[in-house]
């Protein structure tokens, strides 16, 4: 049984076992498969997702406002935006397999769905609906620390960051500066690829340097250093 | 001191007092109020604003997951979208008396900025958000219970919902039927004003009756009503 399995990783991996089993059984359920199944009690997972929605709003909202106190609100606003672009839910829906336990219909099992990005973004919106009726924010919370918001500490969502942008904001807060990106050097790599080391500086005093596949990957990462060690002082 | 009559408000109306006043005044405190005052140690509400907005959101889509538990997430969505329109919040911004706590910057409080509705709208965000730092998302349903949601008990919302639609759908689910509006009397009111009576009938029988101002709002409490009956079923 697949729902089986997966209720084992959920259990496992995450420490979570729901309550009432038809709250997680209706964040799983895709419509046609209720209308295969005529006998079937219960809904899909649509209202779940609903709920959901906003569930993800607000704990990534409290989450960034407690762990950034220095940050204005466009700052925050920026980083939500880039938390809940519903096409990372579809990376964490596998990380915490709930891809296996959905229940679909048959034309859609058979059109690959259940790997299909869109269907896993609704499917977490639901699952943390779901969660959230089940065992309260603090299990949400819970549950988005091992998920979403581990990610934070990783570069995953810095590609939505305008680092750049938040570095020149910072630097001229009290008065125009002139900052610099320079190329400092250009590697060739195995299979085609280039890596480039780009430093930025602020009136001719270099402040970080950074490493990417582009320039403009370099670049951001050398400004997202420059950030960093401004915050830290 | 016009900061304690408001506080007083909130103790007496709404049984409100911040174990973190900070939290109150800060989202009470508009930018320029901050420039005019450096000594003022704290922030502006914008943060505030920021965490606020998203715990509304939440408060909405779960108030009305629970208490309409047949619409689907198309009606709830709908209504949620009403009841987060920021105009409303102006509203009920003035209704807990949040105006009169406010900390403006003098250029603000001389071109009448206290009475201003965009202010007033981010103000009750800014103070959603407060409340639900200082005592919980428990303590903000109750406010709401008191003020936003009390509202959907009145017709305050029903502006913003096509019930006619609604009606629409909800008659058609199982096949094609003949829906007719028709105007069934007009009467001549004090004031050039004219009042309207409108039915709705379903294949020619009558399912309800309204009345309003013009036509379409006759019309539209026609709709209501013939819902009412038809969920009550």
């Amino acid at each position: 049984m697949p729902q089986d399995s997966f209720k084992q990783h959920l259990l496992s991996e995450f420490n979570i076992q729901f309550h009432n089993e038809e709250l997680l059984r209706e964040a799983l359920t895709q419509r046609n498969y209720l209308n295969e199944h005529p006998d079937e009690p219960g809904r899909d997972y649509q209202r779940l997702e609903f709920l959901g929605d906003s569930v993800m709003q607000v704990s990534v909202a409290e989450y960034l406002f407690k762990r950034y106190p220095s940050w204005h609100e466009g700052q925050l606003t920026e980083m939500r935006i880039a938390m809940v672009q519903t096409r990372s839910f579809a990376h964490f829906s596998r990380v915490a397999h709930l891809n296996e336990g959905i229940r679909l219909g048959k034309g859609e099992e058979m059109s690959g769905a259940r790997d299909r990005d869109s269907l896993l973004e609704d499917i977490w919106e639901a699952f943390i609906g779901a969660l959230y009726l089940d065992q309260g924010s603090e299990a949400v919370r819970t549950f988005l620390d091992q998920t979403l918001f581990a990610a934070i500490d990783t570069d995953f969502f810095d590609r939505f960051i305008d680092f750049k942008s938040r570095l020149q904001e910072k630097l001229q807060k009290n008065g125009a500066v002139d900052i610099a990106y320079r190329t400092e050097s250009e590697k060739q790599m195995i299979g085609n690829e280039q890596l480039f080391e780009a430093s930025v500086s602020v009136d001719n005093r270099e402040l970080a340097r950074g490493t990417g596949k582009s320039i403009k990957d370099a670049e951001k990462v050398a400004a997202r250093a420059a950030l960093k060690l401004l915050e830290e002082k």
